[in-house]
């Protein structure tokens, strides 16, 4: 026994064993199925947040540049992922409310992606390109992918990393114009089958819900690309040969991310480029159903999980509005003004409400999506992306 | 301060101190996103199991009859709410391994749901028949639900509850062949849609994963009933006139649960009733599409959650094999033998695992669905139902 210990008075070792227990009874035992990430871009920070009493559990800090930063949960919940404009990635306790450790591994990055089975994070680089694979328990690198040497003469810049079924990764290759899909199984070895000439420029991509396609947006002309996981031979196809910024090239004053597109089995929401408009499609077959006039040029086009509404937010100017748009009549049935430069949109797992990022008016709006009303708000620093972890249980998320 | 306390020998005091930071380190803090709970028949008993590392956390005792229960998760995924034959509810709280609190609400009891928004428990009864509400927090009853004097002369016993979006459920009248749709937004006082005359004797149901669609499997009759829940004024609909025993009356060792369905949005897999088939059909129109010969009167019918492979299980005397489908090629890519009386499977979030239990070895197994290998067993105690802590974000789970 510390002789100091043995010394200390009585009511110093009873507040000891207090403040022990509080410890305990902290929120740091806590189920995490409705826990909550906020980015707050210009603090380099992220918020915790309770998504079921809408309150802050706390702020953990020193993330670096968080100015295009997005993040993976672990399987368990118990951390996230972030990865930051600067090449880092950090590993967050949210229970513990504390960084476990960060590593800097590359000079400018894009965001991650989480291996189905859990165990494997991989990073996709803009400088020096390619794919790194990290061991997401002790974060060390596993491998890498070295990407082939594009139009700018060194490694191409990688977007539009997915997870897929069966521990596989997908990624596109903006100055390649490739598509390829990576087997992780032998995490030191990843199995690399790539899809060449798929378009110009991919910009991002997303991945279906079950996995099945994976659908790459172009900068340089009209179309997307896609590839169905379930016939690889078949190799990348074009849909959507009118989709991109026309002929005119209107002013576009953000490239709508893919990641704000809606798929449901049967339609697909997703927003015109350079147009007020939202379209409609056959997700089969990818022809146009309708487009939907909106209040703005949207970049996220969210459906609701129910897939009953989709909410819809705009680039500047029109970023002070939300509409929902009622699926059935196809009309708007509200325009909303919950604060100003809304960048993010994210639902509790079952829709019951809608978190939305204010950064201009630095806070965090939840909307009650039966209501339509605002059940409360939370002070936050230029929040962008918002985060709930259900997306542990999500393919491509 | 307590005398007795201020009289303990220091050493007394600090095996205090350090039983309590064990208490602290101990599993309570940790991630519930890959938690699993599996039901114990025989001996009323769950058995809480950590999914990445497929070891189990602990048993809870003292739930009552559990011969025909099941469960459903908290929306935080900190406890669940296990549902007896015996009309108990026992809420169990997974971090401390302990009952929180148990009430037997009903003498006969099939099971329960969670609303969208986490707050709600309702629960469908034989005996009496009708539906209870329950303040999930406090397990305290807010309302009742009567439902109509059926065929028996008594309030109809119900069955296929399940949660649909805007805090609303569905279920069906076994006795006065009605499914009701109750809206709970107003716990206090529900308000209840009544779609009459659906066809003869409902006998369970489930809910799409989007909660657009509810559909109940008739046991007096063949064919099912199916609501829209976009256009409820529609009313109840039938699909599947073929759909049941037939004009035969064929031996049927186990009516299928219709939760041993597959809905994706273009395709349904369901067991067909007294053959050995199982029925593969277009979720649209419901036309069957093919049906795919197995080994055996099958029970459950799952899709992973790529929907790339079909996993089917069997009534006695075949229920010591499993199959593999792959759905591509609509062909059985393999029979498995993982033990004696296989009653359920539960896959993984995202699909890497299988999860078995096998209540005549007492064992509940792992497979690795890419290898099909077995990557672990577990003992249990005549293990049925198995449920991972993803259900708490999916509508109608």
């Amino acid at each position: 026994m510390d002789s100091e210990m043995a010394k200390a008075p009585l009511s110093v070792i009873v507040l000891c064993i207090l403040s022990v227990i509080t410890g305990c009874a902290s929120p740091n035992i806590r189920g995490t199925g409705d826990l909550g990430v906020i980015i707050e871009r210009s603090s380099g920070s992220v918020q915790i947040v309770d998504g079921t009493d809408c309150v802050s559990l706390g702020r953990v800090t020193g993330l670096g540049d968080l100015s295009h930063a997005s993040l993976v949960f672990s399987k368990d919940q118990r951390f996230v992922f972030v990865f930051g404009r600067d090449g880092g990635i950090t590993k967050i306790d949210l229970l513990l409310g504390k960084v476990v450790k960060r590593v800097i591994q590359a000079t400018n990055s894009i965001g991650g992606a989480i291996s189905a089975d859990g165990k494997l994070i991989a990073v996709q680089n803009y400088e020096p390109g390619g794919v790194k694979i990290f061991d997401s328990k002790s974060l060390n690198l596993i491998s890498q992918i070295v990407a082939p040497i594009g139009a700018t003469g060194k490694p191409s810049r990688v977007v539009g990393l997915a997870d897929l079924p069966d521990n596989k990764f997908a990624y596109s290759l903006f100055d390649s114009n490739e598509i390829d899909i990576v087997d992780v199984k032998k995490p030191s070895d990843p199995s690399v089958t790539r899809f060449k000439n798929i378009g110009k420029s991919p910009y991002d991509a997303l991945a279906s819900p079950d996995g099945r396609y994976y659908i790459a947006g172009l900068y340089g002309e009209d179309g997307l690309a896609i590839v169905d996981n379930w016939n690889p031979e078949s190799g990348a196809r074009r849909i959507l040969s009118g989709y991109g910024r026309g002929e005119k090239n209107l002013p576009v004053y953000k490239m709508p991310h893919l990641r704000g597109w809606s798929l449901s089995g049967e339609l697909a929401f997703f927003p015109s480029i350079g147009h007020h408009e939202v379209i409609m499609a056959d997700a089969h077959n990818w022809n146009q159903i309708t487009s939907i006039k909106v209040a703005g040029q949207p970049v996220f086009v969210m459906a609701d999980p129910s897939g009953r509404r989709v909410w819809v937010n705009f680039a500047y100017p029109d970023n002070d509005k939300v509409q929902v748009i009622d699926v059935p009549t196809r009309s708007i049935i509200a325009t909303l003004s919950p604060g100003k430069a809304i960048l993010h949109m994210e639902f509790t797992s079952k829709g019951d409400a809608v978190w939305l990022s204010s950064r201009d008016d630095n806070k965090v709006v939840v909307i009650d999506t039966s209501s339509l009303k605002v059940i409360n708000e939370l002070s936050a620093e230029s929040p962008s992306g918002i985060f709930f972890s259900w997306r542990s249980s999500r393919i491509g998320m």
